[in-house]
């Protein structure tokens, strides 16, 4: 029996859920926006029964028993960690830090029975879960290196808000980037050890942009990963040593190129979009080894089609997770046992935060994974000691 | 009137450069190998009327007014300084370290009135050309990132020599890296103040190089340099503050990609391969700006299409120099000066050191170009002392 579901937030991604989740049979019962104007705007086009901006109406509301949480980064932790208090099932985007991310952590530990998963699309998009499994047959040999770029227009809102800001979890590199880390980490099995990057800000005011107001968040970033060992043991493992490299730009309007291509001793395979191609060494060129069969051009504004495309890869699973049970709450692991656990998440952001501490200092930096929470008075001085930089 | 030409080098470009010569009139009149079967196997092939394996046979043969230099890095220096005392112009390939680029320098400085450029073959190339006019007359707007990928088959001999020794010039960075940081340089019309990379070797040993000999060049390598102002004073000098990146993968047989990209406020140019193309912000997608009228498949083995069809373009550009001459050692600049310089030689030289720096250090590295000649036991001891590590 399928869940009803809550959904928080009215920008994009929401609105693409809402008729996706429909389609696999999920009722949306309840929609969350930030202000009431928002909720009802939204809730009206897309013919919600309920909404409103207090998030405890959602959470609480007795029709909801899976709450996906599309919202601003620095409020995800808040209504994540609540949810799974009140006993609901939680899909959602990254937090805004690495705190925040830790204390998602422990409330997932807390109730191991609720679904708990960042919903990273990417790992469920079809190029992605055969480029997955034809790493772990071997078709590139021993895996080398990995190289992702995504180029785009600008992720900036129309109206100054979190996504202008890097404090708040704004900017390619924490937008789109901490996909790529979590799908390269998925890929090859292995976890960042050490990072390099470089973020940049070419477009600081715009039209819509200006004054004193200053975009703070990166619109160009580059970095490199070195990878190690297996981090959560479910990968394929074949990761160790290999370089990452990843080169976003949201200077770049028009359509989106999304590539992600894995070189090995063997050959190599590369997602273009939602499409996988390969070539192995000796061979009569490349391949396409899976295409799109619902044709591409299907762009939707602001997000690239292979999020659009794994959302629904996902919305899929999470309907085989859930439908076979009788109660509305109850799921297996099986169908979204490919998905990002909320300790992923963790090492996500870690991984996001040394990019951007490499960025400053201009060193390799370590990704060592949060084990207890810190002192907040520590954290005040550590901030206090930036802005004084 | 045109000058007899000698070549030295009996590898794929020299083989490639001597049909090339002729077809715009140039009489090659000698060949150099290394070894006297090598030349006279070469000389045979392609009826070259005198070969040797002495250098000075050619330097000092009374018909040879120009000398091609395509032979390994580290002989490169000797022959090209010797060449300019002889008072023959100069054609030749990079270096093998800084300290033989200043030494070549020092000559060029000192016989201004002879040619002396390094034929550094994807300035040449038209869709370059059409890039580095289309840049200054602001194309792009104000220029942000460069982003340049070469990705091939190996670039190891089949046996045992240079180009498995990165002290003696092999790997991916010092062959083909150094080409772009030159043309890099050239389209932005800066240079890079510093750098940061990475370099790797993959594949130590092969089927012709194994035992106890080891490759140590780099088979990928991935840098970013952040340009300054301008060095040379030649260029379109909007490139201070510009980010540029590069990746360079010679882990991947088949057809060589061959890809840079520049990215400005106002839209953006790509050249793939001989063909260049662009986008302008708000317009419909990419325009194709330039083609290759001779059309695309025409790969030679080791050579990536990009600089096969500059070095034609280069040699055009040498008889337009020399053609209007009525003595056969006289040229005007005028065709050649879009050429690589000595000093431009320097410069490259100066970049892929400090990329090395950086790969060994982990940490940024300046880029310092030689002013003076250091005194040779101060590089034996940094020597002795990398050794130790």
């Amino acid at each position: 029996m399928l869940p009803g579901v809550g959904v928080f937030g009215t920008g994009s991604t929401a609105r693409m859920l809402v008729p996706l989740l429909r389609g696999e049979g999920f009722e949306v019962r309840a929609l969350w926006g930030r202000s009431e104007e928002e909720a009802r705007s939204l809730a009206q086009e897309l013919g919600i029964p309920f909404h409103t901006s207090q998030s405890d109406d959602v959470l609480l509301h007795p029709d909801v028993d899976l709450v996906c949480i599309y919202i601003s980064p620095p409020l995800t932790r808040q209504i994540a960690v609540k949810a799974l208090g009140i006993g609901k099932n939680v899909v959602c985007e990254k937090a805004a830090t690495a705190v925040d991310a830790f204390k998602m952590v422990t409330a997932a530990r807390y109730y191991p029975q609720l679904l708990s998963i960042v919903g990273n699309a990417l790992r469920f998009l079809p190029a992605f879960v055969a480029m997955r499994q034809l790493l772990a047959e071997g078709y590139v040999g021993e895996l080398q290196v990995c190289d992702a770029r995504v180029y785009g227009p600008s992720l900036l809102d129309q109206s100054y808000g979190w996504t202008c800001e890097e404090l708040m979890g704004g900017g390619g590199l924490h937008t789109v980037g901490s996909t790529l880390v979590d799908l390269l980490s998925h890929l090859t099995g292995a976890r960042a050890i050490r990072v390099h990057g470089l973020l940049r800000t070419f477009v600081r005011q715009n039209g819509a942009i200006r004054g004193i107001r200053r975009v703070t968040s990166d619109d160009f970033c580059f970095f490199q990963m070195l990878m190690g060992g297996s981090g959560s043991g479910r990968g394929t493992g074949t990761g160790s040593g290999v370089c990452c490299t990843v080169t976003l730009n949201f200077n770049m309007p028009g359509a989106f190129v999304h590539e992600v291509m894995v070189v090995g001793s063997a050959g190599r395979l590369i997602a273009r979009g939602t499409e996988l191609y390969g070539q192995r060494n000796g061979g009569n060129g490349e391949e396409l080894l899976l295409g799109d069969s619902e044709g591409t051009g299907q762009e939707v504004k602001d997000v690239p089609l292979p999020h659009l495309r794994g959302l629904g890869s996902m919305v899929k699973a999470l309907k085989d997770a859930f439908q076979a049970q009788e109660e509305r709450r109850s799921w297996v692991r099986g169908p979204v046992a490919m998905a990002s656990t909320f300790e992923d998440g963790l090492y996500v952001q870690t991984v996001v935060e040394a990019v951007k501490r490499s960025s400053r200092s201009g060193e390799w930096e370590s990704v060592e994974v949060m084990t207890q929470e810190p002192d907040p008075n520590q954290n005040l001085c550590e901030a206090l000691q930036r802005n004084k930089n």
